[in-house]
């Protein structure tokens, strides 16, 4: 099955690429195949389009609420995502040799981006519908600081200024993140911060709170809807329908490039999963296959740190801390869930995609929980056989993927296994550092801490 | 000539992709189309391959003084190149826009490879000839930390451990170089140490030296040749003739592609260059063009504050601080000169590749000089239209391309131009950081300083 130092003429190349031709004129929405319980406002009813429109443009509202399975991908982002997409599909030569593993190893490497993740794939759609409907300025927040990079950089690319709320704890950690959003013309801001009512309530409960993902997110909702004039809307990197939707194309490119590699249906499909969009990126063009009838096993890899899918409870809870967002139907830690600051910032969240709670909810895909040091460690095999450093988010899928080599070694198995590597940890290089001081430990929740942790949600409807 | 919002699907894609199976499968050696004097001993006299071969495994030497015009590239280097490579060659749409140029604008990506630029290249080349030799351990020097990085990375490739010098000046600005070469196995020591007599004496004379890369190479040099298992050799990332050999992949790969977007011979080749690596990289395929009789103007761009091409002399000089180099014939400001502490840490170089030196001996290569906030302006500009952050060092190139677009825009003329994106900005935002805040300056050198630097090379033949 290795090739080693075989003429590069094979068969399969070691990069599978497509021409920009070749790239997915359309975003796959799950949520026509796998409908999910409607969000629901303070008053428990369905939250309309006009409620949300404060905070999100119509173009983006539509989709968040859209049942076609299929939507068009407007031309002016399709122009901006040829910039680094299609992506390259890499069979996993190096890494398969030093597992010893009968199994063919695929990456989907959308470390290649500008921000060097993902996330880009989405923010360039949403700035652009943001732009389109006469905004000028947004504001989001960002955990590692993957998403606040891609959005400061599609905020540049269509002249709107861009304001990140960082989680405090990253912003410490990756002190270059920032450098790089304002080199893109973005503000990044530690959160909680003392500029908004809901970064004041944080402080005033703990003046040394690290921050999380859901304070930075009422930071920046409550910064968009205070600005009098209208010109300013919020935008979110993860966990509602419509950035699901824009993160198919990765997926769609997967399946291409796999038939390319003259593979069928992987028997693997794994994704780190946190907010749920790099996970549905990959997975959810698979996860329909699935429900149409195909086989395959598809893996959501979460922090045992903060194990929303594999310990959480599927229930209705609000997507920030404060209220500012609607309840949805998810799982979720309780919003008040402060995670350990593991390095995997873009992994520390409470709650989970509607839309990727529901497909693990239905069996659709399995949820398993691994440890940091795991996850460096794999993170290390991997850069030492296929070169490339992984962001600490895009260490769990690697872990699994080692993982799922390893039993298929042991089986006998020829297997295929698939996973997202979700970015570059170029600017993650202080977890590495830590690793290989033996400076970091495992963080696991205890039973007592979740019971307590999700009494928040106590008084909230049932799904 | 702008393509606003076109149909992806132009003639002229955003990116122009080659095929694993369109790598070029030999490297282009300028040796046999434009001689050099040879490099020369103590005694004055030309050095022997013996003499040699105690730094360099037999290999590297003999691609070292080799006349062919073209060398096969073993399959085992192009299967590991083939992660990355061929590299995209992208349009600058964005920035021909934003400069409202008629210009056509082209850059190679060389930031694609897993260590960032276009240093693994050659990387991989001299891991494997050493390994090939029987060499166990591997020493070298590094600026910026780009070479170190790469190297680190080729040695993971075939189970060589490699030490890495590096100037302590870009040490102490870029700090997570260190934990990449780490991640890749990698050991990197600040510059001047005092683990070497050529640390020692660099301390002696200046507790506080910033360090340069002659007194690194001195280093690194010294601690191969001290192995006395003989295991241990020395690998040197720019400057020599097999180091220019191993990147002409770069420019063969453009031809190709230019070739692919309907462009024939460009007007413009420009790249930045330090040691000469990258500038060869990318131009020498062209330049031997030039040599064939097509037209072109291949541009060298430096930084003012170290002009070895622009204001130093063609000589006979070390390439070390110490002596444990040959003589080389190049360009030299003089190899005591301590450039300023720019940002660019891999053009920082008193010497020049003897084969560059000669091509702008000859003319057929245009040297030029440009400050660094005219690089750093120019970063910004390209960061904010194409989405890459460039590494400072490839700043120079695109400040060049930068202005021969405007001039071709107030000329009137379609000229293409295309430059070298030696390696994107992940580890030197310290830099855009510092230029950001305004605590960036230029740095040229007096006259009388160039000529006090000059000294030490008065008792050299001459070439």
């Amino acid at each position: 099955m290795s090739r080693p130092f075989a003429n590069i003429a094979v068969d399969t190349p070691v990069k599978i690429l497509l021409t920009e031709s070749e790239m997915p004129r359309r975003w796959y929405n799950l949520a026509a195949d796998l409908p999910v319980p409607p969000p629901l406002g303070p008053d428990g009813k369905p939250v309309t389009p006009e409620m949300m429109a404060a905070i999100f443009p119509m173009g983006i509202l539509e989709q968040e609420m859209s049942g076609e399975r299929y939507i068009d991908i407007p031309e002016p982002v399709l122009e901006i995502l040829a910039k680094w997409r299609p992506s390259p599909l890499h069979r996993a030569f190096g890494l398969e040799r030093a597992l010893k593993t009968p199994a063919r190893i695929y990456f989907k490497n959308e470390s290649v981006s500008p921000a060097g993740s993902h996330k880009p794939n989405t923010a360039v759609a949403q700035a652009y519908y943001n732009k389109i409907a006469g905004v000028k300025h947004v504001t989001t927040e960002t955990g590692a600081g993957q998403w606040g990079s891609a959005l400061s950089f599609a905020c540049a690319q269509f002249g709107l200024t861009c304001r990140v709320y960082m989680v405090k704890v990253s912003y410490e950690q990756k002190p270059f993140r920032k450098v790089m959003m304002a080199a893109w013309g973005g503000e990044c801001i530690p959160s909680p911060s003392g500029r908004t009512k809901a970064g004041r309530a944080a402080l005033a409960k703990d003046p040394d709170c690290p921050g999380s993902l859901a304070i930075a997110i009422s930071e920046a909702v409550e910064d968009a809807v205070s600005d009098p004039t209208g010109s300013t809307k919020y935008s979110l990197g993860s966990v509602l329908n419509h950035v699901m939707l824009h993160q198919t194309i990765i997926g769609q490119e997967t399946e291409l490039q796999l038939e390319k590699a003259g593979e069928r249906m992987p028997d693997r499909v794994i994704a780190c999963v946190g907010g749920g969009s790099n996970f549905a990126g990959l997975a959810f063009p698979f996860v329909k296959r699935k429900i149409d009838g195909e086989e395959t096993t598809v893996i959501a890899v979460e922090p045992a740190a903060c194990p929303t899918l594999t310990r959480g409870t599927y229930a209705y809870d609000i997507g920030d801390s404060s209220g500012m967002t609607p309840l949805l139907p998810m799982y979720t830690l309780g919003h008040e869930f402060m995670p350990a600051p593991i390095h995997a910032g873009g992994l520390r969240y409470h709650g989970m995609s509607p839309l990727v709670s529901r497909a693990v909810k239905e069996g659709l895909v399995e949820a398993r929980a691994v440890g940091q040091l795991e996850c460096y460690q794999a993170a290390l095999t991997f850069a030492r056989t296929e070169g490339i450093i992984a962001a600490p988010e895009s260490s769990h899928a690697i872990a699994m993927a080692i993982r799922e080599a390893k039993l298929a070694a042991e089986e006998g198995v020829e297997r295929v296994i698939v996973f997202g590597l979700s970015g570059h940890g170029h600017l993650d290089l202080a977890g590495y550092e830590k690793y290989l001081a033996g400076g970091l430990e495992d963080s696991t929740m205890s039973e007592e801490g979740l019971a307590d942790s999700l009494k928040c949600i106590e008084g909230f409807p049932k799904p």
